[in-house]
C-alpha cells in the first residue's frame, strides 16, 4: 500500500550493533550482507525499512526494470547500453521482502510465459533480485529457506549481478543490493559455508531493562497514534543521519588503510583461526566504511575494534574445548592484541 | 447454502474466555488472530459463525472483489482508487472457512488461467484471503496445515494486505480479517515462532458439569427443532451485544493508556520472560479493546488482568524446571505483580 | 453392469449390530456415517448394497446432476432454484463406491477440462460426492485412504454440502449421503480426530459357530444358483422392512426426548469421559431414529442402551490403566447407570 | 511376434499343484486368480502361456475392444448392446503380461488424448484389463507391484468389470480374466489383505531330483531345436486335455454339493481359523471345478482334500506358537477331520 | 564422432575370462548378457567396443529403424513384412551406450511428440533398444541404475523384442542384442533376482604383476601415439579371430550335446544348489558356443569346465556357514564332479 | 558484465600445487580435470579465471555454437563439416561457471522449445557444456552437486563429447574442456568412483604465516583500488608465463617417456595399490605435460615426483590400519622408490 509511513531510524531504541551493521552495509554494499541473529519481535524488519526510507531518492533510467544508474556507465544493463539518450527519473531506494511462498522463478526471474505464448519470443521477466537492485533485500528467517536459495542470494549479492541459465534463457543483469537476513538459531542453523559468505553478523535480543522496554512501547504507541507528528519530531535527527551517510559514501574511496591496521587485522584473524581470507577482507572493508561514517581520514584501532565482532563472529570454527560463545572469543582476542 | 441460520452467539453456554477473545479481536482486528486450543466438539466454529452473523452488514464498493470500504479512502484497493464515484452496497460480514484440500493458489489467489488463455492477459483471480477481507477466516486444526501456509496467513493477517509474487504476477490487495485457528495440542504442535505471531490464545474444554452439558444439548436441540423460534427468543440479547461491539469500536481510539498500566504490562512480560515485545504490544492493545467493550475510559488493572492470559499464555518459553502449565504461570505472575 | 441383482437385506445371517447401525443411519442420514471394524469377508459391502436396493425409488429433478428432491424447496441446488417448473423422474437410491485409484478430483468434482478447452468456460464437472447425494457412499478400507480425504468426506457428510475451492472454481452443491467406511484395525488406525467424526461404529467378526457359517454359505450358494427364486423367497420380509423404514422416517420429527433420557445420555458420556459433546448429540439422535423404527413414541432406556455402544464406543480415550476393550467399557458404564 | 509357438502344457514336467490350480481357475474364472510362490526359473510363465494356447479359439464380437462374447447377452458391453446384428469372429484366448513399466493409465485405460485433442470428445482408450477380458493376465513378481495396483487388479478380477473414474471419465466394461501372479516370498511379502483376495495359491520349487532336472532340460532342448516336431509328438495329449477342460466347463453348473461336503468345508476352515468366509466359498467353488474336471457328478472328500491346500494355505493367521509352515498346518487339519 | 578408431580386441592384455564371456555371448546372443564385476579402469568398455569393431558389417533393410536382417524372414519387424522388395545395405555392428541421464522414454522409445502435434497421429519414436538391435548394449555401473530399468533391459535382452505399453502406444519390435553391464560390488549390489537373469558373469581385476601393467600402458601409449600403425600391427590377429567367430556361429546349430554332458551339467547345478533351471540351460548353451568357437563337434568336459564359472558363479545362494567366495565354490564343485 | 578485469595469475601468492595442476591441465586437457580440496576463500575461482584470461584468444568457426577450431578438421562438429569455407574469428578462452540452480537441461542442452512450438522442428539448444568447449568449466562445491551430474560432467570431460539422448533428441557435439571442481571435505564426500575419474587433485589451505596473509590482502587491495595499474605492473610476468604454456603445448607430442620412467610409474602405483590403471596413465600424461612446461625433452624422476601427489593422492583405498593422510602415503612411497 502506498503511503505507509516508516518508523524513523533515529527513533529506534537500543540495538546499537544492528544499526551500526546496517549503516556500514548501506555505505559499502560490497561488504556482502548482514545476518541478524536473535529473538523474535526485536525490530529487524523495522530497522531496514527505516533506513531505506531515510535515504534520498536515487536517479534511475526511465523504463529500465533494473533501475540502472544513469550516472554509472560501467554498471548499465545490456539494454541501457543501447539506449541513448538515457532519461533519468527519481525513485525511492527499494526494500524488497522475500515473501513466504515466493518461488525461485519469481526470485531470479523467468521466461515471460505471456510473451512466449503471444509473440513466440523468449523474453525475460525480471524477478525480485532485479527489483532489489540498488536497494535492500530482506529475508525473514533465512535459516528456513532452502540452502540453495540462500546460497544463490549470497552469490548474487556478492557478485552484484544475477545470472540466469534456465528454460533456454541466458541472462545477466545488475543486482547490487544489501542483503539482510534474520535467523533464529533455535530453529535450524545455517551451514558454516553459508555463514562465512555473509559479510557481517549481529546479535539482537529483547531488551532486559524495564526502562528500555517501556520506551520502545511508548514510542511505537506514539507513532501509531500520530505518525505525522512523530515523524516531525524526529525529522532533525533523520536529516543529520542522512547527511552523514551520504558524506561517508563520498569519502569512502579516500580512507587510508595504514600498514599497521592491515597487520592487526591479519593478526586478529590468525589468532582466531578463521578459514580463508574473507575475514580480513571484510574486516578492512567494514573498518573503512565506519571510518568514513565517523568522519575519520584513516582506519584506526578503535574503528577496527568496533567492527571486528560483526565481521568475524560468525567465522569461527567450533572449538570443542572452548565453549565460550563466539562474541566472547572475538573480544578476548581483541583484548590480547589491542590491549584492554 | 443460503438461508442457513446461525446459532445465536448469546446462547452459547460457557466458554467465556473464547468468547471474550473473539469479541476483542472483532473490536480490534489488528490484534492478530485468535488460536483456540482444546477438545474437539466444543463449538469453536459455531462461535465464529455466530459472532459474524451478529454483526451488522457493512457497506462495500459495488463490484470490488475485495469488498473495499467506500468510507475509508486510505484502504481502497488499486482499482477502487480509480473508480469514481464509488457506489456502495451492503453485504454481510464474511466468514471464510479454509476447506480441506484448498490449494495455496486458491488461498492467496492466482493467475486467472481462463483469461490468460482466452485474452492473453495476466489477470489476477482473487483467492480466499480476498474473500475474507473485513471478516473472519477460520482454520480448523491449524496444526495440521503446513507451517508455511499458517505463516503466510499470519503474515497477511498482521499486515492487512496480501502480497502475491508468482507466475509473473505482482499483486497486493487489502486483506484485513480476524484469523481464528483451532488446534489440538495432541496432534502436533505449532512451532514457537508461529505461536508467537497469534495475537491471543484460549483454551477450551468440554464442560465437566452435568448441568452445563445438559444445557448445551437442550439449547442445540431446541435450535434444531425450531430455529426461528429459538432466534426470536435470543434476539434481545443479540441486539444488546451488537450495540456494545459497535460502541466499543467507535470509542477505541479514545481509550487512555495510563503510564502505570504500560509499566505493569512491561513488568509482567519481563517477569514471564517473553521473547520480543509482541507480548506487551498485544497485551496493551487487547486491554484497550476490552476497556472499550466494558465502556471504560482508560485501561485499568482489572482489564489488564483479564486479557493477560490470552495475550501471553502462548509466548512463554518452556521451563524445564517448572512444568506448571502456562496458564498457571501467567496467573502466578499476575498475582505477584498485581496482588491477589 | 445393469441388472445385477442384490442379495436381500433380510437374508443376511447375523451381524445384528451392523444391520442396526446402517438402518439407523438410513432413517436419519444426519447421524454422520457408520464405521465398520473387523474381519475381511464379513459382508459389509453386501449389506449396504442390500439396504439401498430395498429402499423405494426416489423422485429427482430431471437432468439435475445432484438428483435434487423436487419436493424439498430448501435443499435445491443453485440451478434447480432457477428451473421452473421442476420435472420429477424416479431414480433408485444410489450406492457409490470409492474405487481404488479414484483421484481427489473425481471425488469432489473438478473443472470440466473438455468444456474449458472447447468453449473457454469454467464449468464444474460433478464428482462422486455429487453422485452419492441422497444415497450411500461406501469406502472399503477407509484406514488406507489418506487422512485428508477421509476428513473431507466426513466434512461433506456432516454438512450435507460439498464446497469446492480450486482451479478457479468456487462451487457448493448438496451432498447428503450416508457414509459407510470399513476398516481393519490391524492395518493402520484412524486418527482419534477422524474416529470422533463418524456417527456410529460397529464391530463385525466372522461367525464362530458352525451352524451360522454353514447357513451363510448355503444362502449365498442358493442365491448364486437361482437369484430370481431366492429373491422371491425373501420378498415378503423385504417389503415388511421397507415399510418400517419409511414409517420411521415419517414419524422421526415427532419422537419425544424426555428430560430423563437427556440426562441419562449426558451422565453416560460424562462417566465415559468422552471429549466434546458429539457423543451425547449422536446418542440422542440415534436413539430417536431407533425409537421411530421400533414404533415407539418417545426415547426410553432400552433404546438408549441399544444405541449407546455404536454411538460411543469409538469416542473413548485410551486408558492406560484399563485395557478392557471399548465395548466392555461402554457396557459396564451402562450397567452402572441403568442397572443390570 | 506372431508365430511364436508355445511349449505344450502336457509336456511340462512335474509342478502338479501349479498345473492343477491353473486348470481349475481356467474352468471357473470366478475363483479369483492364482498366486504362485517360489523359486525363479520354475516355468510359471511357460505354464500360463501353454494353457492358453491349448484352449480353442473363442467367438468374439467383431470390432469390440473388449472381445464380448456374442452368445452371452448378459455380459455384453454398453456398445455391443446397441450393435445389431452382432457379427462374430474367432480369436485366440488372450494372455496379457503386465510389462515392467506399464503405467496405471495403461492398465485400466485412460482418456484417449489423441481424440480429445483432435475431436474434442472424451473417448475411452481401453487398457490391458480390457485386452485380458476372457483370458489370462499374468503378473511376474506381483510382490514388487505397488499394493494399490495389485488391489485394483484383484478387484477387477473378482467383480469381472473394470470401473474407471478419472479425468472426467466414468466407464465400466467387462473384464473377466484369470489373474495369475507370481511372487517370491524372499523379496517382500504381500499384505494379508491382498493374500486373502487371491483365490488359490501354490508353491513351486526347482525339482531336486536329477532325473526330473535332466528331463526338463532335455524336453526344452528338443523343443528349441525342433518346435514343430515336438508339438506333433505331444498333440494327442494336448487334445485330450483340451477335451476334458471343455467338458468340465459344460457340466460345472450341474455338479452337486452334498450337505456333508459343505459341512466339512466349514469345519475345516473353522479348525484353521481363517478370517471371513472367503475360505469356505473358494474351497467349495474349486472343489466343484475339480469334480467337473475329473468327471465326477458331486463333490466328494477326495476332491475337497486335493483343493484344500491351494484354497486355504494363504488364509491362515500367523500363529506365533506354531511355526510349522502353512501347508503342513492345512494338511494336519485335513487329516484330523477326514482321517489319514 | 565418426572415425574414432577402436583399440584392437587381440591387443588387450590378460582379462581372459572377460574376453571369453563376451566372445561366447557374441556367438550366441540368446545366452542373455554378460555382467562384469570388478575394479574401475580395467578396460571393460574398451573390450566391447573392440569386439564390435572386429565383426564384419551386417546387411540391414534400408530405412528400417530396427536394422532388420533382410535374410531372416522370421525376425522382420511389422513394417518390413509389408515392404517388398527388401533392399539391403551394409552397416557396422552397433554398440550403444546407455548414457548417464538417459530417460526411460529414450531407452524403450516413446510417442513421437513432434508427429503427434504436427500430424495428429500416434507414431512411435524408436529408442536405444531399437538402435542396439543386432549389436551390443553397454551399461556402465549397472548397479547404479534403478532396478526396474535393469529388469526391463534384461527382459528385452532375453525375449529379443521390446514391448511398449504407454501413452496409448502398443508396440513390439525386434531388439536382439548382447547386454553387457559392469558393476562394482562395493557400490550397491544387484538383487539376486536380477543377477540370476544375466547369462554370464565375470570378475576382472587390475593386474597385480608389474610386467602386465607396464605392457598395458605401453600398448595404450603406442596406440594413442600412432593408431593406424598400431592397428596394422594387429590386423593379422584380428582377422584370424573374426574368422573363428563367424565359423562358430555357422556351426553352432550342429554342435552335439551328449547325454553325459547334460547329466554332468545337471549334477553340477544340483551340487551347487542353484535355484531354478536357468543355470543348467545357460551352462549348456555357453558350452555349445564355446565348443563351436574351439572348432569341436560336441560338448566335452573341458568345455563345460571352462564355462561353468561364468555361467554359475552369480547364481549361488549365500551360504552363511561357508563364506568362501563364489568362484571357489564353483571350482570346488567342478573338481568333485569332474576330478582334479 | 563485460570489461571485468581479472586478477593476474602471476600475482597469486603461494598455492603452488594448485597453480601447477591447473597449468598442467591447461597444457593437456585430456588429463581429466582438477579437483581442489580445502578451505573456503583460498582463491580457487580467482585462479581459474586468471589463467583463462592469460591465454591468448583462439580462432573459432564463425557462428558455430561449439566454437569449433577451424584448424582441426578431425574435431569439427557435424554442422561445421558441411560448412565451406570455414570463416574464422578470434574469441577469448571461455570460463563457464555452473551457477547454482542450473538445471540438467541447461547443462547438457535440450530441445529448443521455442523452435519446436514455432516451426515444429526438433532443434537442439546447446547448454553449458557446449559453451565450455575449448575452455574451462568451474564447479564450486562439487560435492554438493548430485552424483549423477558430476558423473555426467566427468564423462563428457573425459570423452571430449557430449551425448544427449532425451526428448526425442539424439545429439553429439564436441565438448573438450578442463573441468575444475572445488570441494570441501567437511561437507560431504565424493564417492570413490567419482574421485578416481578426476585427473588431478590438490589440497589448498588458508596460509598460516602472517606475512603471506598480509601480502595476499595487500595485493588484492592494490588490485581493487587500481586494476589497470596493477595489471600493468604484472604484465611482464604474465607474458612470460603465456609463452611457456604455448611452447609446452607445442612440444608436448615430442616429449620422450623412457622405459625407466614408465616402470617407475607402474611400480609406484603398485606400491600404493591404486585400483585400475588410471593412476599410471594420468601420472605419465601429467609428467609429460610438466616436462614440456619445464622445457625438458624427456620425463625424468624429478618430474614424476612432482606430479605424483596430485595424480595419485585421491586414488588410494582407505587403509584402516594406516590412517596417515593420503599425501603422506604418496610421499612415503615416492621416497621408498626414488630415494629421499
Amino acid at each position: 500500500m502506498t503511503g505507509r509511513r516508516s518508523f524513523p531510524f533515529s527513533a529506534i531504541v537500543g540495538q546499537e550493533e544492528m544499526k551500526l551493521a546496517i549503516l556500514v552495509a548501506a555505505i559499502d554494499p560490497g561488504i556482502g550482507g548482514v545476518l541478524v541473529f536473535g529473538d523474535r519481535g526485536t525490530g529487524k524488519s523495522t530497522a531496514i525499512r527505516a533506513l531505506a526510507a531515510l535515504l534520498p531518492e536515487i536517479p534511475v533510467v526511465e523504463g529500465c526494470p533494473y533501475r540502472c544508474d544513469p550516472g554509472d556507465e560501467q554498471a548499465l544493463c545490456t539494454e541501457c547500453r543501447s539506449r541513448r539518450p538515457l532519461r533519468a527519473v527519481m525513485a525511492p531506494v527499494p526494500v524488497v521482502d522475500l515473501p513466504l511462498g515466493a518461488t525461485e522463478d519469481r526470485v531470479v526471474g523467468a521466461l515471460d510465459i505471456q510473451r512466449a505464448l503471444a509473440d513466440g519470443v523468449k523474453a525475460f521477466e525480471p524477478g525480485l533480485l532485479a527489483r532489489a537492485n540498488r536497494g535492500f533485500l530482506y529475508i525473514d528467517e533465512a535459516n528456513l529457506l532452502e540452502d540453495h536459495l540462500v546460497d544463490l542470494l549470497l552469490d548474487v549479492a556478492a557478485s552484484g549481478e544475477n545470472v540466469v541459465e534456465r528454460e533456454g534463457l541466458s541472462i545477466r543483469h545488475p543486482a547490487r543490493f544489501v542483503l539482510v537476513g534474520s535467523g533464529n538459531p533455535e530453529e535450524g542453523e545455517l551451514r558454516p559455508q553459508l555463514l562465512d559468505r555473509f559479510g557481517l553478523s549481529v546479535e539482537v535480543a529483547t531488551p532486559r531493562e524495564l526502562a528500555s522496554r517501556i520506551e520502545v512501547i511508548r514510542r511505537r504507541d506514539a507513532f501509531e497514534r500520530d505518525p505525522a507528528g512523530f515523524a516531525a519530531h524526529w525529522s532533525g535527527a533523520e536529516a543529520a543521519l542522512r547527511g552523514r551517510i551520504l558524506a561517508a559514501r563520498q569519502c569512502l574511496p579516500d580512507i587510508v588503510l595504514p600498514d599497521a591496521a592491515l597487520e592487526r587485522a591479519a593478526r586478529l584473524c590468525l589468532a582466531l583461526g578463521t578459514d580463508g581470507l574473507r575475514g580480513e577482507l571484510t574486516l578492512i572493508r567494514a573498518a573503512r566504511a565506519l571510518a568514513a561514517f565517523e568522519g575519520e581520514a584513516e582506519v584506526g584501532d578503535a574503528t577496527l575494534r568496533r567492527v571486528a565482532p560483526p565481521a568475524l563472529r560468525h567465522r569461527l570454527r567450533r572449538n570443542p574445548l572452548d565453549d565460550t560463545v563466539s562474541t566472547t572469543r572475538v573480544e578476548r582476542a581483541i583484548q590480547e592484541l589491542f590491549g584492554p
